[in-house]
């Protein structure tokens, strides 16, 4: 049965990186590590840059993320996109490894989080046997970078996506909202009155930028943050809370 | 100005450690541990048993956390509780680094995730300079080792405590929900048609126990799992996440 790991190794800061995945890529005969493509060779450099740092003796083999068929309607596109990624997978584990041995991939942040590697894996046939070792994922990224909580003293927290959050606006009851996968500032869509946002780009990299403030006060100045990281590095990767005024930490 | 690091350490296993957190932990001139009175020793001995691990310089002191008055409103409980933790702090910091450096308190999970750290941190006055170094959380903890992901493709997940689903019941319209700092498996009042539960307790810990399945039939097996493993080591920290099993992965 073949050994898969997924390795969750934080935002892109390589001090995110846990002991256990230090060990894991240390003790892995394979890593895969994802080409995306133009604009994004930022994280397929941070992931060398990762390894490089730990030492690793296996052999690290890159191969190309498919592209996914934006004519097709959202779920049927994200599921076909997987089974082409799980087939990638099957074939560079099968030319590269013949002999077996734990094959192991470096994911970004956790890979239980907005992270499709779990539902790519469990495509596979055979099916290997899993591990997964947990990592730093945006959500603390963000609150750590504001020096902020999570969450208000016995309180919830509702994580959920920029498409959510435009499909049904701000969900129902809630008080503090993290929105992960919102390549639109969606929050600009909201009544901003009452709610306060603290906003960051490329959370633990060097690159950080961070906002915070009134929603209302705060969303021209993000924008412009937003758009200014972009043009610069080529892509962004952001991230947010929102929480009502009313409600006291 | 006082440098306060609030360093998170992940949920017991001493391999969760971030490289950051070593690091930070090696450059702190004062490690402040908390004692929990009975039962909670094993933490005590965890944090120890982890800067041993790492080999730091600092003076590592030992203080004696409050107890909370019961008699109390919930809320009004806390607030004095946290009073008196913020003068603890003050007066141990005061005694044993009057010449000053960075002192370090190491958080289980992270900071931000339900802990008190940085709110008891605000009440400091002078204010200190705040840094937060992020851990894992128990929601990496228990999806890792299920290898379960927290949420659906593109779905949302409400986090909250055992008292909140108890007073309010399972939150409106979601389809995920994972519990914290719930002493009472709270789960035991919803109903369980069509929910599917993971539970887990001393994640990520070596006396890590699992279970998981439809809600109904998982019930008992979590009940006597929790009553065996608390009865073994005189307590327990436990979570874990429900499912709306209508609602595909």
């Amino acid at each position: 049965m073949q050994d898969l790991w997924l390795v969750g190794i934080g935002t892109g800061n390589p001090a995110h990186v846990t002991l256990e995945a230090v060990e894991a890529l240390r003790n892995a005969t394979l890593i895969l590590v994802p080409r995306k493509g133009a604009g994004k060779e930022d994280l397929a450099d941070l992931r060398h840059d990762i390894l490089a740092r730990i030492g690793v003796s296996a052999a690290v083999i890159e191969f190309d993320m498919p592209v996914r068929d934006e004519n097709l309607p959202y779920v049927l596109r994200v599921n076909r996109w997987h089974d082409q990624i799980a087939a990638i997978w099957a074939r560079t584990i099968a030319e590269a490894r013949p002999e077996g041995g734990p094959v192991a991939l470096l994911v970004w942040g956790d890979p239980g989080l907005y992270d499709s590697t779990l539902r790519i894996a469990s495509r596979l046939d055979p099916r290997p046997r899993i591990r997964v070792v947990p990592g730093i994922t945006a959500l603390q990224a963000l609150t750590a970078a504001h020096a902020i909580a999570f969450n208000t003293v016995n309180g919830a927290v509702t994580v959920t996506t920029g498409r959510r959050l435009r499909d049904h606006g701000w969900p129902i009851g809630a008080e503090t909202v993290i929105v992960m996968l919102d390549g639109e500032c969606s929050f600009q869509r909201l009544n901003p009155a009452g709610l306060h946002i603290w906003w960051g780009g490329f959370l633990g990299m060097r690159q950080q930028v961070l906002e915070s403030g009134p929603l209302a006060e705060a969303t021209p100045r993000i924008l412009k943050a937003r758009a200014e990281a972009r043009e610069r590095h080529g892509w962004i990767m952001d991230t947010y809370l929102l929480r009502r005024d009313t409600v006291k930490g």
